[in-house]
This record gives structure tokens, sequence and C-alpha cells, in this order.
């Protein structure tokens, strides 16, 4: 690997095969040296776990100039442990993960392992960039986010990110008309509601599938939801902080319980 | 069910037969008529995982006067989905989660399906509270905490959070000394750094199991690991909003990107 370049360590959660991470990969070799280090499973709605008590099997899949790939049988969070920790000669410059097939706006950013390899990262001091297109196509066009991804990741490795943030990236799906811009905003509080479907297997035993709708009911004009909406990238500043901080003074009563 | 009593809903990361779910049990059956779904696996460190494509199976374990035990195998954000959406015949007054065998402060709290289940139901307007006990001890002792669970519960239930606000309360390990009272306070910076065991299996494949040690380098006095460290009970007001706010303005510069 050259000296002079950026490494970059690359996870997702929609698997090894998916087209949204070759995109990615492909984008990041212009940019640096390439770690990639993908999971065998997919891992979506797998959030932050990560394998405390499961064998963890790694194997190296490619090696060439300015790219390396590895496979584990772990989770996205592992894949960052691993990079940084034990696969990588020195922790990467940056840590991205996606290009996500469906969007990691608003609330549903808590289910996503795609933001918990991102958050991981950020925990443990590393620049760390999640991408996610609003579009749950295996064969989804991500061809129009090019110019975006990489003037977004050239701007992190050169100036770096805040302590403590991460950023997460949405993008809206290809229409007609091109992409209006960036907008830095908040997260929406919007969320999946779900229903359960009764069924039953194959030997009469009843089980449920979780389905849903997702509900939109707050969608101000500075949150992500509102700039997908509006063929806007959506770029959030996002935190492993999840104190509620304004609620600590006025719950300052709880002092008084007799313990 | 008593149509006075308030409905609690109760779930853990440790599996159905943990010590510290069965002592919470017992105490929240005096407050209320109970409803436990617990997962048949320990989902420690399974974060905010759901079951998106797994079949859920669900089996009705006790039915008695003021409570009703469920066990499935999900996870503990899948039992919140289904007691409320699914198993319950009204929404719980109010979801508890725990006793966690070990302690969710500072930022482990991103791994903690103790956790995921008590932000999941917040998500959903619920009130939620998580109890850990700063010990991993599967023996441990929680006597000591019967007061404090008490009184925060009946606080919560009789004034409930505010929106988007849940709690995550962390106990200290039995000691001589009674524990001194309740901090409300924050989420310390404070996190596990891995390291990686290299072992081989039976089979002779190389494997790797993830160990790592707590590096507590942000103990302030307005932190939750510095309550734990001075033996008092530590509230955190917990949210599922990630966006770091303060730094929306200041990254505005994203915005000039041509995309």
């Amino acid at each position: 690997m050259s000296e002079s370049l950026p490494k970059i360590l690359i996870t997702n959660d929609d698997g090894n095969a998916a087209k949204g991470l070759r995109k990615l990969v492909g984008l990041m070799r212009t940019l640096g040296d390439v770690t990639l280090i993908s999971t065998d499973e997919v891992m979506s709605a797998k959030s932050h776990s990560c394998s405390i008590r499961e064998r963890i099997y790694v194997r190296l899949v490619r090696q060439e100039e300015g790219f390396t790939e590895y496979r584990c049988n772990g989770t996205p969070v592992d894949c960052v442990k691993l990079g940084y920790q034990k696969l990588m000669p020195t922790p990467p410059d940056l840590v991205v993960s996606g290009i996500n097939h469906g969007m990691n706006a608003a609330s549903t950013v808590v289910y996503s392992g795609t933001i918990g390899a991102v958050i991981e990262a950020c925990m443990n001091g590393l620049n760390a960039i999640g991408y996610s297109l609003h579009s749950l196509d295996p064969d989804a066009d991500f061809d129009h986010l090019d110019a975006a991804i990489l003037e977004i990741t050239k701007k992190v490795l050169k100036e770096g990110l805040p302590k403590g943030v991460c950023l997460n990236v949405n993008f809206p799906k290809r229409s007609e008309e091109p992409m209006k811009g960036i907008k830095v905003c908040r997260q929406a509080d919007c969320r999946w509601v779900e229903y359960f479907n009764d069924l039953v297997d194959e030997n009469g035993e009843p089980y449920y599938n979780l389905d849903g709708e997702f509900v939109s009911d707050d969608i101000k004009p500075d949150t992500d939801l509102w700039a997908l909406d509006h063929n806007y990238v959506a770029v959030v500043p996002t935190c492993f902080d999840w104190t509620a901080h304004a609620n600590i003074e006025p719950m300052k009563s709880f002092e008084k319980i007799t313990v």
C-alpha cells in the first residue's frame, strides 16, 4: 500500500454482493487505499450488534494494489472492530459504510447495521460516513451519486469531523430532475409502525412475520426526510451521546427519592 | 386483568432464566398487571436488532391473575413490538427492561439489548425504563435495589416521562455501605476498546474471539460512571434523536458542494 494515500475502510449491511457496496468500493478506490471487510450474511436491521459470544471467522478474499478484501461471519460493527484493531496495519483515516439499499433517515437510524458501523468507528475516534439511497431496489441506479459521494468524502478526508460526530448521508433515488444540492439537517421524528402477519409454517406451527408502514408526521424543512422528499441530499451530523441533555435539570426531582 | 391497575410490559436481554429478570417481575407485580415477553436466547450486545427477515415464534408460557408470560425466538426489540402491537389487549402504561446483569452506562449503551428495548418503546410513545446492575455475576445480589426500583417506577407511572425521553438507570453493585442516593446525569464518553484473541477451532480453522477492556477516561462528576463509582444510582434521560444538533450550523459548509 502507498504510504501517502489515505487508508479507507469500507463495510455495509446488505452483504458482500450488494450493488451499492461495489459502487462504493469503485468510488473509494479513486481516493485512497481501500480495505473492504464485509459480512457473509445480510445484516439489515442488525443495528449495533456485535459478536461477544460467537466465534468470528475471517477470510482474505482478494489482495491487489490499493485494494484488500476480507469477509467474515460477523456484523458490520464487528467488521469495523476487526479492521482497525486487527486486520489493517494502521487504523484507517476514514470508515465508510454503504451504499445502503434503502434510506437510513429519520428514526430508522436506530435499526441500521450501516449506521451501527459508522457509530462504532466514531466511538473509536475515526472519521466515519454512512451513505444510503432511498430505494430498496437491489438493482437501483447509483450513478447520480458519484459527484456528491466523492466531494463529501474528499472534504471529510481533508478537514476531518468534530470529535464524537459522524455523518449519516441519505440520497434521493434517481428522478427526472438532477438532485438540487445538499441540506445539513436533523433526524426527523418519523418511524416504522409495525403490524404482524399471522402465518403458519410447513409443520402447522403459527408464526409472525414483522411488517409495517412508515409514519411520516414530522417532515419539517429542517429534517432529513424533507430534504429527501425535495430531491436534496440529506446530511445529518450524528452522535453516540444519547443523553437527553435538556432533560437533566428538569428531572433532578428524581434525586429526592430515598434509596 | 384489573382495569384499574397499570399495565406493565417487561423484557430483558439476558434470557428468560436470568435472576435479574425474575427479580424485576417480582417487583413489578406489586405495582401492576405484568406481561413478560422474553427471548429464548441470551441477547446481550444485540442492540436495536429486530427480526425483519426471520420468522417469529411466540409461546404463551403462563397466565395467572395479574401476570402473563410469553417467550419468543426474537430480540428484545421484537418483544416490545410484539407486546404493544399484538399480544397485549391495550398498549402498556410502562415498559421496563432488565434488570440487566452488567452495567449499561457510558457509551456501552449503544450495544445493549436491554436499552434497545427501552428505546423502541420510547420511539412508540410509551414510557420506558431500563434497569441494570453493575455486576456480571449471574447470581448477583439485587435486593439492595428494591426501594429505588419501586420508587422510580412509581414516579414514572404517576407523572409520565417527557415525549422522546426514556430512562437508563444503572445501579452500583452491593457494597458494605448502603447506596448514597440518585444522580440524574449524562452518559460518560467511555467505551470498550477491543482486542481479538487468535484461536483455532476443533477442525484447525483459525478464528477470533472478541475481548477487550473498558477505557474510563471521562469520569467527570456529571456522568453516570462517576455516580456508579461513588455508590449512587445513575439515572440518564436518554433519547433516540441522535442528531448532533450543535454541529448543524458549523457544518453548513457541506451545502456548498455541487452535486
